[in-house]
């Protein structure tokens, strides 16, 4: 019987923000896998540690940082391949994602490679966007308001043009982009309604008006923007 | 003492889908607090029903059914200042939201009359989105790919302007609104990029591409529309 690849998402940092779908089956498992990035630490491993049978096998995946995309590709290709070894020899396989594996995770690099061959079971997660919102005491959309996820990446005239006339707006992967969209959002006279959340939900959170935000913000950070949800008071 | 209020995200319907945290706080709670509508059962109770403690007391917020605000209103006033009497006598209060509290989640007008007065903790949960793209097997956005959040109670000509020129589209609350919805999705020739889930997560669900979708929806249902997240093969 070949196995099942889990996709499980463990939410955006604090361990009992995983559900418990997630931990019953990291617990069972004889197979997790992960991707690294560079030979840093898995942030995914570390959220599921204590979760984790001594004696599971762990597939890791590094992923080296590259402007190019074949050098990531050959990673995920490894990957799927070591995956698929195990499947076919019945074991089946826990994939660890930080956040929810279908949302700006790693994980879908695995699903487009294997899904056609495997039988794939995602496990959604809680995602940094409402786990920042809970932290930021911020509500992200209420009754006919639209949502609006933009990564912080985009350049800066489409940054510009896609925050203007959005109703609540999340803007992910902040890191070295976080000097650009400051620029924007000032720009559009928008800064008072703004919040800076890093590593939220974890001990090193930080919660701050974006006025107030540091210089330098980790690639796990984010941007809060509610032009004020009706409380309907 | 002074207790606190928690608001305690579920998730998306399947019980183990909840978070270790949220089944901590159920299972400890004397006090819980949910909405119903007009009289019907609670989704949120059913989800966490064997949780709760035989002896916990329920708050119970019976919102009607009424196109004026003031009705909804009164029924949230009346239930916060149920669940205010419950703080001020020292007892904790967990109140039950499905999905995720600050996302289209009725426990914003509690946190909107109570947050000001009493200690509030939210603990973010699984929302329906990402729940919908899991069960659909579709990845809702990958790397520098927006996501546009839309309620389907929105205007035609409006849900066809964020529609066009959007990358990924989740439109919630589709219910009664399906058949403006669908006529706005064929005239912009993307009904076969999109998938109609209702129920996700729950033993009734049904995952159908948009074409083969039933002609009458419920409330909890969702369609996503994705335009082909690049799977980095």
């Amino acid at each position: 019987m070949t196995g099942t690849l889990y996709g499980v998402g463990l939410g955006p940092g604090a361990p009992d923000l995983m559900t418990l779908r997630a931990a019953r089956l990291i617990e069972a498992a004889q197979v997790i896998a992960y991707p690294t990035l560079a030979g840093a630490e898995s942030f995914a491993r570390a959220i599921a540690a204590d979760l984790i049978a001594n004696d599971a096998r762990e597939i890791v995946m590094d992923v080296p940082m590259s402007v190019e995309r074949a050098p990531a590709q050959a990673a995920y290709d490894k990957g799927a391949a070591e995956i698929a070894a195990a499947l076919d020899a019945g074991d089946d396989v826990v994939c660890l994602c930080e956040g929810d594996p279908f949302f700006y995770g790693s994980f879908m690099y695995l699903f487009a490679r294997l899904s056609d061959r495997y039988r794939v079971e995602v496990v959604p997660g809680v995602t940094s966007i409402t786990a920042c919102a809970a932290r930021a005491g911020m509500p992200l959309a209420a009754r006919n308001e639209r949502l609006t996820v933009l990564p912080g990446p985009l350049p800066e005239a489409e940054l510009r043009a896609r925050i203007d006339g959005a109703e609540s707006v999340v803007i992910m992967k902040v890191g070295r982009h976080l000097a650009k969209i400051r620029s924007v959002i000032a720009d559009l006279g928008l800064t008072a309604s703004a919040v800076y959340v890093e590593r939220a939900t974890l001990p090193q959170e930080v919660v701050l008006p974006l006025a107030d935000a540091p210089e330098k913000a980790p690639y796990f950070s984010m941007i809060l923007l509610t032009k004020g949800a009706d409380p309907w008071l």
